[in-house]
């Protein structure tokens, strides 16, 4: 059900020509009411997509009406013509929705520097076809129409009393942190008043989608938003919301990871007494992006020497010579020297769980990535053709 | 002749059973004088191996007699016992070469985590034969000592007025700036002060091994080593000696470049027209760094799309909308879209140049870097095997 999970919103998704497979390429959500409360985080990236410089204005004032999304192309670095693709995709949808032009974000996902008038003329025409087709069973294919290399449609939902969290992702390569780091549309019928929402969401994000790194490369064009309508006229304490959405947020950012490109293995690298969450995030990155590291784990290498490497490189507070690392269970270094026969590891299984304690603090922290493998290399080198 | 080709140098290498594959694996060079004047670089990680602890303390006083060398183990958190092969490797060559083991350095290169009693003993004895063998015309058995994953010895020799200065080199892989990103030792029979040295050391591998950034992966044991003895007599203007020594490394830093692991594309990115000179270094780097933009390139694809969302991650200054990007001569995007098309662009020659002109200041840097292949993925996930 994914985004239609909640009252009140409605969803569409269609094929509009965009993706050379003819595959659904075209995602309207829409909020019903009686509340219109939209919050967004943005990629942290300057060099921003058409998308994102539009919706960043769109949501200032904390009302959102709907949200149009487009697989086959990023409409990043397409210049003014770009901007007023992503401004008539807007405009278009207000006009059949019967709602400002201000209060619709546009998202887009796909190669960058694409976005000429068949690509134009291809997003008017595929958002007044989801708009007619909008519905709330709608959610399933809204997911499938804004997946790019994604293997699956990813979605969540989430209920409590008497209301209900429902969210689409996509995302498979380009994952790193940013605020937010891939395509997510979050609906929800609670009750909850703009600032609330904004602050849910910043919460949520900041533990999930921003500790998941696959792959170091930070996306022009990512955006999560969240809309809420109060259609379940129940209005939840502020943090019993913002727990149950930051799991959410984490349900969906694990299926991210699970469908990262090429990769074989899902990495949990869990960092453990920090002096602070700041000095475990730090860490746990600096190994994520650690392409040896990650070549080593599609090899099914326990190279604890890498890990060390890695986080060698940071600026956190520890001492390198008493640091413990774990594998799948076993502590292969302790003391800044070997402990177990990296033969006791078994990294066989897709799931890879990595523990770094630092001894120096209280603090934690999880970053989520990948292995580094020849189909990630593959998929990559072959992407624009 | 590499290390030997200055007067006054003696080197050796030897196969002393570290490797598997029984090839040579322990080197030394020796510095006969009449000046011992040393210096020396080292890697910017906290996870530093024994050897680099060691050195860092022996070079301090600027007197270098001596550096043992050896493959098939990095010596790198092995605990006291590791410090301990190093302090006795530095002793044992002292005694056989009659002068201070604070006068000998030590590097050590292979798998982080080896170095038990049989690493020991074989270096132990590997140093002795060495230094049994040393001789005048040792320079080129040295260079192949220190290979690992190279295919090729890297040496280099520039003669100037009177005077010469000679370098080797190893590395392949996890070569990424930190002061110094490699096994290297340069030689020269220049009259040079200690500080002299160690200033045109640093003005040299400023602009050269720390502008390699193959894939972004820091080593625990890098080591730059500089030995001058004065035997040419001929003391040169501080300035002329280091731009020759800037080029000297410059070439073996191109050599590292071209034998890089996997590699199919030698990568110069050149950024002109920054505010400042680092900014021009941080731009070049976050491309150097990109995967997706790395493996476009193995696929021979001008994804330039890629470059812009590398640079917009950086704090440089500059207008994302306003970059040019060449491609082998081809400007593909210019203010804020695409420019040229694609089809125009050949990158399947081997050497790739890469021009980012921020039109924002007059400062300009270049770094080197690789592409991300298949054969990076298969090298790097079989290492300890």
């Amino acid at each position: 059900m994914s985004v239609t999970a909640p009252a009140g919103f409605e969803a569409a998704g269609v094929a509009a020509g965009l993706k050379s497979t003819g595959k659904p390429d075209v995602a309207v959500v829409v909020n019903r009411g009686p509340r219109k409360v939209g919050a967004a985080v943005f990629t942290g990236n300057r060099a921003k997509a058409n998308p994102i410089i539009w919706s960043q204005q769109a949501v200032a004032d904390r009302v959102v009406e709907a949200v149009v999304l487009n697989s086959g192309g990023a409409n990043c670095f397409t210049g003014s013509f770009g901007f007023q693709t992503t401004h008539q995709t807007a405009e278009k949808a207000a006009e059949l929705l019967g709602v400002s032009a201000g209060d619709v974000l546009i998202c887009s996902t796909g190669l960058i520097g694409t976005g000429d008038e068949t690509f134009r003329a291809r997003v008017l025409a595929g958002t007044e076809q989801a708009i007619a087709e909008l519905s709330a069973d709608g959610g399933d294919d809204a997911a499938h129409a804004i997946m790019t290399t994604d293997t699956v449609a990813k979605t969540a939902v989430i209920s409590r009393d008497g209301w209900t969290i429902g969210g689409m992702a996509k995302g498979a390569g380009m994952l790193a942190p940013g605020l937010a780091t891939m395509l997510v549309v979050i609906t929800t019928d609670a009750v909850l008043e703009p600032l609330q929402a904004d602050e849910a969401l910043r919460r949520a994000t900041g533990k999930t989608f921003d500790r998941l790194d696959s792959d170091g490369c930070m996306s022009t064009n990512d955006q999560v938003t969240l809309l809420a309508n109060g259609a379940s006229e129940v209005a939840p304490d502020l943090d019993d919301f913002a727990a149950a959405l930051r799991e959410l947020c984490q349900e969906l950012a694990v299926k991210l990871q699970g469908d990262a490109e090429g990769a074989s293995h899902d990495i949990t690298i869990e960092v453990r007494q920090a002096v602070s969450e700041q000095d475990a995030v730090e860490v746990g990155r600096s190994v994520a992006r650690n392409n040896l590291f990650k070549a080593a784990i599609f090899g099914n290498d326990p190279n604890w020497g890498r890990v060390l490497a890695a986080i060698g490189t940071t600026n956190a507070q520890f001492d390198p010579y008493d640091v413990d690392v774990w594998m799948n269970g076993v502590r292969v270094c302790t003391e800044g020297g070997p402990d177990r026969p990296r033969e006791e590891v078994d990294l066989t299984p897709r799931a890879t769980h990595v523990v770094i304690d630092l001894k120096s603090g209280e603090a934690a922290a999880t970053v989520l990535t990948n292995d580094l493998t020849h189909d990630y290399v593959h998929e990559n080198s072959a992407y624009a053709s």
